[in-house]
């Protein structure tokens, strides 16, 4: 452990999740291979190979990784109010961290691998039935409290990622501040219109 | 052209593109090769590298090919209502075609190296200009009849054009006909919202 270049808090499976974090915003996805990990890693490439067989099992466990991290930010949104609070989830899906897009660039890429990599097509339905199940938590939390109306709120929950994931897959093309700022205001949109009251359906 | 499979009214490039459409729904994108579309084309690979100088060259020429093709049943909606219209446009964006899965799939391996490849990224914006452009026609009739409320056309292309390409990356992950019929109906919702008068805001 004090060999850790980013402290002694760090464990080996951390150290070589962020250095593929820094080797995919280098290379991309296509060009990503264990050695260039393992540079990043500042060790020899069977130092990785103790930890992931091939880099198929490296990367699935960074989808987890990923999926984790995000997590954790959404576990500081604090505010129990339900409309608050599904404003700042709406918030943590579509605004972009700062040098998060080519991040944004490598998951699109592994997404599109989805089809032929069984383990990468769990990883991503599992991220999206979780991050759903956040959201319908809080939407039903507001119906309770008559702070939202009576609506189907699965299907709401999968309407506002059909947005979040338009927004990402855009981004990737197109100018990525223009296409979340979209996509957070169409949320707003489609919140107010399928969720809200009718006093505060049109400001 | 006597040779042709497909009657004589094909030419050589319309046969190539079809080769390569069945070439990418058995093979995908990323084990795609000249080879392979040269044996779907039933000629060499010389045949194929006579039009094409590059693999990257007949994807680029098949991108505005599919994009044709889309622009073709654009058309064949006949109804100037623009409220039919705009449905229809919709349907069109939103149904899938019998055995369009694989292209989908091939069509979001092909974004996903849009950041790699200058003439995808360029092929894939003026796709989504073109498609947004017909939206904004039909939105701007519709609110000059007095059919849709007065909006910001421009936003509201973008955000159906959001729904779009969310419903296209989830199909890719989950299931097709689920996140297909999510996004029409969100699309719906979105514009009883944002462009119906009233009355017909909440069925």
């Amino acid at each position: 452990m004090s060999d850790s270049p980013e402290g002694a808090a760090s464990d080996p499976d951390a150290e070589i999740m962020r250095a593929t974090y820094r080797a995919l915003q280098e290379h991309g996805y296509a060009d990503l291979t264990i050695k260039r990990i393992a540079d990043e890693y500042g060790k020899s490439t069977a130092a990785i190979h103790y930890h992931y067989d091939t880099k198929d099992d490296l990367l699935v466990a960074f989808l987890d990784y990923i999926l984790d991290r995000f997590v954790e930010t959404i576990h500081e949104v604090e505010t129990t109010d339900p409309e608050q609070r599904l404003n700042l989830l709406l918030d943590k899906l579509l605004v972009a961290p700062e040098d998060h897009h080519d991040l944004l660039i490598a998951v699109l890429e592994m997404r599109s691998q989805a089809p032929y990599k069984d383990a990468f097509g769990e990883r991503f339905q599992q991220n999206d039935e979780y991050v759903r199940y956040m959201l319908e938590t809080v939407i039903d939390r507001g119906i309770q409290e008559d702070v939202f109306v009576d609506a189907d709120t699965e299907h709401v929950a999968r309407a506002l990622m059909t947005i979040v994931d338009g927004a990402r897959a855009r981004a990737v093309v197109l100018d990525e501040s223009d296409t979340l700022a979209t996509a957070r205001r169409t949320a707003d949109e489609y919140v107010s219109a399928v969720l809200k009251h009718e006093t505060s359906e049109r400001e």
